[in-house]
């Protein structure tokens, strides 16, 4: 906690030196060392309920619903018929809560290395945690990575629901992570990676790319827009089986009423679209 | 300067509470109290150099491309024939730097209330002070209000280019402004103007636009992604006298060799689109 001072709290990481994003703390409500990462949960002044891990903001109660929809619905609209779904991390239950609400998802495995995460999640964080509740769901704790070993050609789609490249996620963004996913993945799947920001780390996103479009016949980058993200954005790498598929053409179309059934308060038909839209500097170096 | 601890800038303002972005500065470059506000312009380790207002960052030499093109070709390119166009503020030259580019403007009047602001720029920000060396532009120091009071049907687009709505530019965010911004329009002409983020303010984008709306028979939101503003992006209020209008249908496409040779590095004609799709929170909000 040598990062709180005054009651705020400044995100610093080596991922983007000589910038910060601070915010006023209310009361620590938890703060421990897990087997895998230093656990903070914060009430914060502005911001609800913030979840840190390793000193790094992984969500807050205004704004986690745009990522948490985007990293879902992008890749599950994607697909023709995303019956089978496996998400990797995802520890605070909100990638599950919104994977559950997609009409054709039936099932829904998730692999979270540290269970410290989902019981500080549920105690602390329940409007994320209720994920955690769906029927669809079965929650298995231990290392993504060896869990998809044993399971190959089983998934429609394959979320992965990381921290950044620093500390227990590293594995996540290599080549050989892509390989196993698509090893897991059934005919025409879909996986889908958090992989940085292009304004804070071009090389990440092009790199992460890269290891994608060696695996899979398609692959792209679109990113969502998380004002407490640094850079204020969040990008995801997405790669299918499908030779055929068009990105930004989602297979399910959702009306307003869906929109509004589901509570999806970021997530539409036409920002998928424009998700995959980039500026002219990030078009050109991942072209 | 009594924001700067330990070398560190941090810009916080009653606009958001709770919540800050903070730089290294690795030197101070210039700092005075004009008779409008307080000029402040730093090397920072990070952002290249960065122009701060009365506390708030106005630029940096990091990412300001990405909003002195999007507010300057987001409206352009929505005119068939955007030859004289009218900029309030932008006394950093960034604007003028931009719409010069557009192969159909031939005439840009200028006209920024804060002569030190553009005197700091010409000696500290040449990047962006560029851009009053175009022949096409001619420079006045004063009050656009007052200015536009003696110029009636003469622009076919007004960029209004504002600090935030604390402070000097308050007035820039009032209906009559842009009732009087109609007036010094030709017919069919366009306004745009700065007009804060969804994330943090989405009352004043909403007010902004309502203000917009009442005037013109035409008006939009649309964004750009800015990782240095309050929430990683800045969004614009576009108002047409030309009912037929369609803002996400650019009048000028441009090619890669386009882009190019303008040196755009953020604009292009797919984000022109993009930029006007919005997350269902604030669609809902602002319908």
């Amino acid at each position: 906690m040598d990062k709180l001072k005054n009651n705020w709290f400044s995100e610093a990481c080596e991922m983007w030196p000589g910038a910060t994003f601070s915010f006023e703390v209310k009361k620590i409500l938890h703060s421990e060392k897990s087997d895998y990462q230093d656990i903070l949960v914060c009430e914060s002044t502005s911001l609800g309920k913030v979840l840190v891990l390793d000193g790094i903001i992984q969500c807050t109660e205004k704004d986690e619903f745009s990522y948490q929809e985007m990293i879902s619905f992008l890749p599950l609209c994607c697909h023709k018929n995303p019956e089978k779904v496996l998400i990797v991390g995802g520890g605070d239950g909100g990638v599950a809560r919104e994977v559950a609400k997609h009409p054709k998802v039936k099932e829904i495995v998730q692999v979270e290395i540290d269970a410290k995460v989902i019981e500080v999640s549920k105690k602390y964080l329940p409007f994320m945690a209720v994920g955690f509740d769906s029927p669809k769901l079965k929650l298995h704790v231990g290392d993504g990575f060896e869990f998809m070993k044993n399971h190959s050609q089983e998934f429609d789609v394959i979320i992965t629901d990381s921290s950044d490249p620093v500390g227990p996620a590293v594995n996540l963004f290599q080549e050989n992570y892509f390989a196993l996913m698509k090893s897991a993945l059934r005919p025409n799947g879909i996986v889908c990676s958090q992989a940085g920001t292009v304004w804070n780390d071009l090389e990440l996103v092009s790199n992460t790319l890269k290891f994608c479009k060696n695996q899979f016949p398609k692959a792209t980058y679109g990113y969502a827009t998380v004002p407490t993200y640094p850079s204020g954005q969040i990008g995801f790498v997405i790669g299918s089986l499908d030779s055929e598929i068009k990105f930004d053409e989602p297979q399910l179309v959702l009306t307003s009423e869906d929109e509004k059934a589901m509570n999806l308060k970021y997530y539409n038909s036409e920002i998928h679209k424009a998700a995959f839209v980039l500026p002219t500097f990030v078009k050109n170096h991942l072209a």
